[in-house]
């Protein structure tokens, strides 16, 4: 470790009555969440303490909200030393017992490169996963089950064979699936397994498998491994439930080597509110990454589940822009996308994303096959500098999926 | 597993434009968050899925808000069957897409005895760790380190000692107290051990422990043995920023034969928002207990952290209300609380709670063993049906602790 003192720069939004004094209020943050007491301890004792010792980088005033209360942005400098490098220590540690503390939400980190190369990060990123893939140059593909609830491993196995052969890069579980009576872990792997390969034989392209890892945490990275041996090719973890440092110990396990995408459920009861809670690009973006996901979901701008465009695209830019060593996560703008918004999330993104659909894929009166062709031909003709309908005239899978779901970007 | 369909129940607030099609809504959560589509499956599939059907309990409006908003709430039952006994699966199926979706926050949640029944539930309990401590009919009193970042072993024990000195009945750690280079976990333990039994030579009374328990998911359970080992009489945990599984798991362990305290850090991030989230009685209360918490913190109506009284004494009444096999949790309204307020607590939930305090016991003017013995007065005088000005009249400790902070029961 070394000597200089590195610091992770919290940024949060405050509310409070007006004249508050903001610069009390960061300073006893500051000194609150790190040495407890300052001004009381000796001096002898303060030299030892200086080094774990959070101070005040700025607080100001910012506006003020419909209700008449003053809004202030407050940024807090606290030591590293101070945090081990995980998740747990990091949120515990600048924003546990704040959360709890009048109307304050958590709206940034920055963490210094020295600290942040401390966590995994993606082991794959999306470098990684273009290789695997064997997929530049454009946007990724995905589907997701339609429903697997009650559903056996057969019939799962020929779900994911008939969006394979749509030509998806992925297919995903859906983040409910829980209940495995029915279509155990390691056999629905397989047969999912079976089923990619034989629709790369049709298709010559392979299709990733993103199964729900779920189980006790004190059984799960066992679980993971063994997952792998079935011939796993991805795992689909619900990180905010399982806690980061779940995604955190599979991103650092060497035998999971398989790529990891981030679910966002319960993301919902963290980032909405304007006073409280932590900001989306946080949640999803930052500490996604760090902690080791390859790829991350999250609500997209145009479809179903709809979240602030310029907030999608900051947690976008979190998952993507330089940092160190850390590689780049894929995002995965997603809910109630189909193929006349692909315009729309590649003007947003360019390559660097993987599109995403659900509904989008089944709901296509061709079936999954041809739900998934019509997202590809959307892509390629948007890549071509095409629009959709000029795309759809060689298309019929696509003009297909224009007129049930619209082409709003040529309306 | 049983045929009979059981169900837990989920209450959601939600927020929409006057005229929403309620009925239509819950119904769409109550499908899609179970067996995904309905009309469309064919009946013979139908008679497979019915048992995996959610259902629509009741939806009903209730108000509009200040932006002239409806409310409703909405009650869903979602059948056991689909999740497995663990927190990650309750919450990703019942609100982790759901939370995403539009103004929605989840209420409350009643689980099916025979499902909350395969949870473990606290180890300990209200009557176990009044057992260790031989405390009965009276509240138990709690202090906590006034500071820990940057401090050795050989200081925090002697911390220790004072406050054991002043007959608290435990002592916890800091929520924040992750780098362990000065003060090694077990090391720590093993020191705090014969400061609690050196202690009890003079005051006769065992001091428990909690101490913070921290680090990788993947070793932290074999840590928490280690600690037993060492001596451990207690641990804390930052249940939020972990997950709850990992409570459980550590619950569900009989090694990790102590009392296990659950810190709500980060809990102010999901329940103080009207429209989103989680409601507290549901994070603090409910899921901590079924989870296996034996002793849950969690802001006071009265401190310097300050909850809405009625939103307190339900996650009290969640922690101790009869719950079929599961034992109750002990209560702990903290922040803030100083001698002065013991009547408010005594009050508002009488013997079964933890009184916690940390700068109410170490900013007595006599030392943290003053500060111990100021609440063991207040307790004691409170049971005895005496004021506190009474019961001052016959201890000084008190009476200082009175004069500093207030004592706002008799203004």
């Amino acid at each position: 470790m070394t000597q200089t003192a590195e610091f992770v720069h919290v940024t949060y939004l405050a509310h409070s009555k007006p004249g508050t004094d903001w610069q009390k209020k960061a300073n006893g943050i500051a000194i609150g969440l790190t040495v407890g007491t300052w001004t009381e301890l000796p001096a002898a004792r303060k030299e030892a303490m200086q080094k774990h010792l959070g101070h005040v980088v700025s607080a100001e005033v910012v506006g003020t909200d419909a209700n008449g209360l003053e809004q202030a942005l407050l940024t807090i400098a606290y030591p590293t030393v101070n945090f081990t490098p995980d998740i747990p220590a990091l949120l515990t540690s600048v924003f546990g017992k704040l959360s709890m503390d009048g109307m304050i939400r958590l709206v940034n980190i920055e963490l210094p490169t020295e600290f942040s190369s401390r966590f995994p990060g993606p082991k794959f990123g999306i470098d990684g996963l273009r290789k695997q893939l064997n997929a530049y140059d454009r946007p990724l593909l995905m589907s997701i089950f339609k429903s697997v609830i009650g559903y056996d491993t057969e019939t799962l196995a020929e779900q994911f064979y008939q969006q394979a052969l749509g030509g998806v890069d992925l297919v995903k579980d859906d983040e409910i699936f829980f209940d495995e009576t029915y279509a155990p872990f390691e056999k629905r792997i397989a047969a999912c397994r079976i089923a990619a390969e034989r629709a790369q034989a049709e298709t010559g392209k392979f299709t990733l498998y993103a199964a729900n890892l779920t189980g006790p945490v004190t059984e799960i990275f066992e679980k993971a491994r063994r997952a792998v041996d079935a011939g796993a090719s991805a795992l689909l973890l619900n990180v905010l439930t399982y806690g980061y440092d779940v995604l955190q110990r599979l991103a650092e396990d060497s035998r999971i080597n398989v790529p990891i995408m981030a679910h966002p459920a319960l993301a919902g009861a963290l980032y909405p509110s304007a006073q409280y809670g932590i900001s989306a690009h946080v949640v999803l973006g930052q500490l996604m990454r760090i902690a080791g996901a390859d790829i991350v979901l999250y609500p997209s701008a145009y479809g179903s589940v709809a979240l602030e465009r310029n907030e999608t695209l900051k947690i976008a830019q979190a998952l993507t822009e330089a940092r160190g060593d850390v590689k780049r996560a894929f995002p995965v703008p997603s809910a109630g996308i189909h193929p006349g918004l692909v315009p729309y999330l590649y003007q947003d993104l360019g390559n660097d994303q993987i599109i995403n659909a659900g509904g989008g894929v089944h709901g296509h009166p061709g079936g999954a096959a041809a739900g998934g062709r019509a997202f590809g031909a959307a892509i390629a003709g948007v890549l071509s500098g095409k629009t959709l309908s000029e795309t759809a005239e060689t298309s019929q899978e696509l003009e297909t999926a224009l007129a049930l779901w619209g082409n709003p970007s040529e309306k």
